[in-house]
């Protein structure tokens, strides 16, 4: 039994990691922290896991709380982790961080990216970035993993493999992705009330989404990036177009680069997001258009699940040598 | 491992039996019918679960199809079940059918509010109606089950035990129902269309729903239903009042009905369906009103779960003497 | 052209007076007080008047702001209108309320059901109850209407035909009712949240909201009231049920007391909230059920229309000697 | 008054001219027809319009129809008009046809794209393409204007001043565009049923979507488009990307090549859908991106309204020398 401590275990994603780890053959949520419901249990803050934790109560974190702990997960606000990884790192507890703290490796890209200086700059290097199926053998070894953003998981995933094999130009990339509003996180916010999004399509964060610089990283290219706001809960779907170099089919790339994955299925079906909805998984096409001579090639994930807590947890299986699917073999709930 | 049949796998239903064995202990689905979409894989037909069921393909039932199998499944459009039942029965194979054909006790009954005569009256005896909570031990000795209808499972268990208990009059009871759009099945018809339903809340059936059947004959009981149809894919809501008796607290009554069941949760709290989405769990609640002296009893379900394939499985679980809960325990996925 | 002042432009209620009367004949919106977004632009708070409004901008209110001002519309929080209506009152200007704060002609009823004394129990003799369908007359000769509560009006106009012929039984009415988000108002909360209501459906307020009061002092009857909450942005559905004396057809009845209403439509069609959906419209129909000896009535109103904006100009309308239909005969927005 | 006939008045863009003829000042629509519900009540089929239109019956289409018509206004499935224009323009009738059949200019580039012959392809120089902001003067001297389609209207309005302007590059152009469900029509299918679309997103039409050969005929320009569906009923976002030039600012040419006009906004703000639902405004936006030398332009429309049936009206308004906005003045109907 691994002792498992969250923090921000009462937002959207520490539901989900509880949701994943009661079914989890190892894990055991142990230590549950979260600043805005201390004291209140978890039947009133995740209803739908009642069942499992009942009376389990949120706490406040402090060092002493890491104590008896084996693996420390943190879906917190961004900027926290900061100021919290030195205090984890320091007991060589395996911990992995979805914020986006530590996913970039170079403090001036992230000071462009997030508009201010970052505050531990040294611990960097310490941080793994977590995408299994393009960072594994890292990951297996490391203390610390940055687990990537969920539009950077969706978009890295349907363009690595094109930009690697050399079959789409590294310099010219568009993703245009769209998400469900529980990737908004949980805080009340006009922006995300029902009234506003129900029966509306958006874009936002124009030219200047943080994700981008996730993707630049990994894909090693240069990348515009336009996320959208969908009028549904979960997923993302991530739509990239590139100019094809000529060098190979993307969709035969992509089944061979994916083949031994068990998360991910690249096929000619048009993915949709309500497909991998409640799992892990990852539904990729491509295409190469001749009449334009670009490569089309589409990602879908649910935000929560492959773009959070469900790669959280494949990361941690990683570190701690378990089998990389414990706990996270559940297909998509549908319809 | 027990070698299941389903019939209708195709369906909406099919599906989530298909969802929930792939997590189950012991039982396997060997074969899948379904008519319209004979010859098709399940990667087509519910790309949800191409991960584990792939290239498995949909048959045309026939009954050599029986052999080799340990446990049938029907999820069939209504009246398909008269038809098949004497076969499935005459070779002793235990049978859960989600039809509406067999669940109630009397073909006067059924002929009244169906509208036709009963193919097969002298079966109906052979059936036992299946909601564990309220039958488990009939159920467990049988052979042949008519799995309860979704309506009548989620207001028969908020309201059997103030029934029972003589809490409210018999005599007097409404029930106010509303699910989401899956509970029609996947036929494609204009009334469930998205552009249809999007942003709009109607009842339907008015005093005329068949379910209304189910609910008077488990609970002895004279019943006023009107279902409604929600925006939203899972789910049902039932809200129920009736006359109280003056002979004990409600919610009491409902905590203590269901103090040991795995499934059933009363609590003070107002119930939201999406508590229980993708789960086999009910959350119940029920209040006293004064003002009027009239009860209120509120349950939640998924339609797809504790509604359909959820009940169905558990149902199997006990007529094949396996845990009850077992392929059962994950929580509801939120939000 | 009557200059027109709202206080509470820049909620929801605000931005449907706002479009509506872009389209009146008569009244032109000239003072728009938001405190919350007062140096605001109507473009930026309400995107969709940029066409019509464009620069105008909200202001914060003082008693200045009523010279030159010749209606006065409110569509405030809870309890600001009691602070407010004397000053409004004592300069004569027509005024058109939509808080709940002058709806209940007692003090003591107030009291009872809102918690707390009524600050101004001396104007509630001031205000006239705001349904036009039944008190056109008095509001005619008003100087002040309390525009009724959504949910309130959807049942009252359900029902009221039905107990003044005394078709029901007065002293056992249940109205089961469902409201799209909007009805919860603009400010953030985690319960109007999209990721909270997609997907799930849910009571609230059991036994004790206080439009129970408006419909028990406009239907001189006793009614329990169990609000809802959908997953859509717009419209109320009330299902109501009541013994039936057998003293004639309910449905007869409704068509016969809204034959020569421009706005209320009785039919034998189970209406659907979206056929009103942006209009000042009523569905409503009726059914005797002889099996239970009750009768069940439906009304589908938009709670934004009919159920606010559409009723406080129609109020105000009648007030001023215009067409009452003036600037409200656009049909519902479908699908 | 224009009496006017409307074929296909039983679906969607149907009911929506209906609605729109309901509020303008000189049409009336006086002969509908509908095939599949020919003898039906727009009262049954339309409910949101029966209190306008109550009792008019659908009637099946044939020519001695034309007679007593001043208009024609047909929405039909794709293929109808080619073998109705003859008839009508033979009549001499304004004709505005929704179809794709006349939208293209030239019979070749129709059977590349939609894969068959064209059945008259001596029609296709009567009609003119029907956007009135780039291409007023030739639909008003008209007697048949093809509208163009929804994806269409939505993208060739935010790239056609800038590729005029030569702000981008006209041969490397991506519209990513995305439409709520009623764009599919009123028919039942599978793809858009509820419980298929809600909580999903997906794209659809990979390369091949045939409004792509109308947004290169109007932006003489090569476009790779890729069509999204959105779980909403009504709304198109279009995001496009080109090559930027360095001719000048993207923001500043639209807004100057829209600053006369009435229905279309150009501001900074990234444009929500539901600003437009309901009316026939079209807002937009567009940013260069000195990272990646690309030019961003965003596009929001009602596919039913800007997208169809208010454009169809703008045509007609022109062709008949009224006001252009004549019965489109309506604001969007938010939230």
């Amino acid at each position: 039994m691994i002792r498992t401590a969250i923090l921000g275990a009462s937002g959207y994603v520490g539901g989900e990691l509880l949701r994943l780890i009661a079914a989890h053959p190892r894990l055991r949520a142990t230590k549950l922290f979260g600043e805005s419901k201390a004291g209140r249990t978890v039947a009133e803050v995740h209803p739908h896991l009642a069942p499992v934790y009942a009376d389990t109560t949120f706490g406040r974190f402090d060092e002493a709380a890491l104590e008896d702990v084996d693996l420390v997960f943190a879906a917190l606000p961004h900027g926290h982790s900061q100021a919290l990884a030195a205090t984890i790192l320091a007991r060589g507890i395996p911990f992995v961080d979805l914020g986006a703290d530590f996913r970039l490796d170079d403090a001036a890209t992230y000071e462009r990216w997030y508009g201010h200086a970052h505050e531990a700059p040294d611990l960097l290097g310490e941080f793994v970035y977590g995408i299994p199926e393009i960072n594994r053998v890292a990951i297996r070894g490391s203390k610390a993993v940055a687990a990537a953003g969920c539009y950077a998981t969706a978009a890295i995933l349907a363009l690595k493999p094109l930009v690697d094999a050399n079959i789409v130009d590294s310099k010219d990339i568009i993703v245009d992705a769209a998400s469900g509003v529980s990737g908004a996180g949980r805080e009340a916010k006009e922006a995300t009330g029902f009234s506003t999004v129900d029966g509306s399509f958006a874009a936002y964060g124009l030219l200047s989404h943080r994700h981008t610089a996730e993707m630049e990283m990994a894909l090693e290219a240069r990348v515009l990036f336009t996320p959208h706001l969908v009028p549904m809960t979960r997923g993302i779907l991530a739509t990239c177009y590139a100019e094809a170099t000529g060098a190979g089919d993307p969709l035969e790339a992509l089944k061979a680069a994916y083949a031994d994955e068990r998360f991910v299925h690249a096929t000619d079906a048009a993915p949709a997001t309500k497909w991998v909805s409640g799992s892990n998984g990852v539904q990729l096409t491509a295409r190469y258009d001749d009449r334009t001579g670009k490569v089309l090639a589409l990602s879908a994930i649910d935000n929560l699940g492959k773009g959070a807590a469900g790669q959280m947890i494949q990361c941690a299986n990683l570190m701690l040598g378990l089998d990389e699917a414990a706990g996270l073999t559940a297909c998509g709930v549908y319809p």
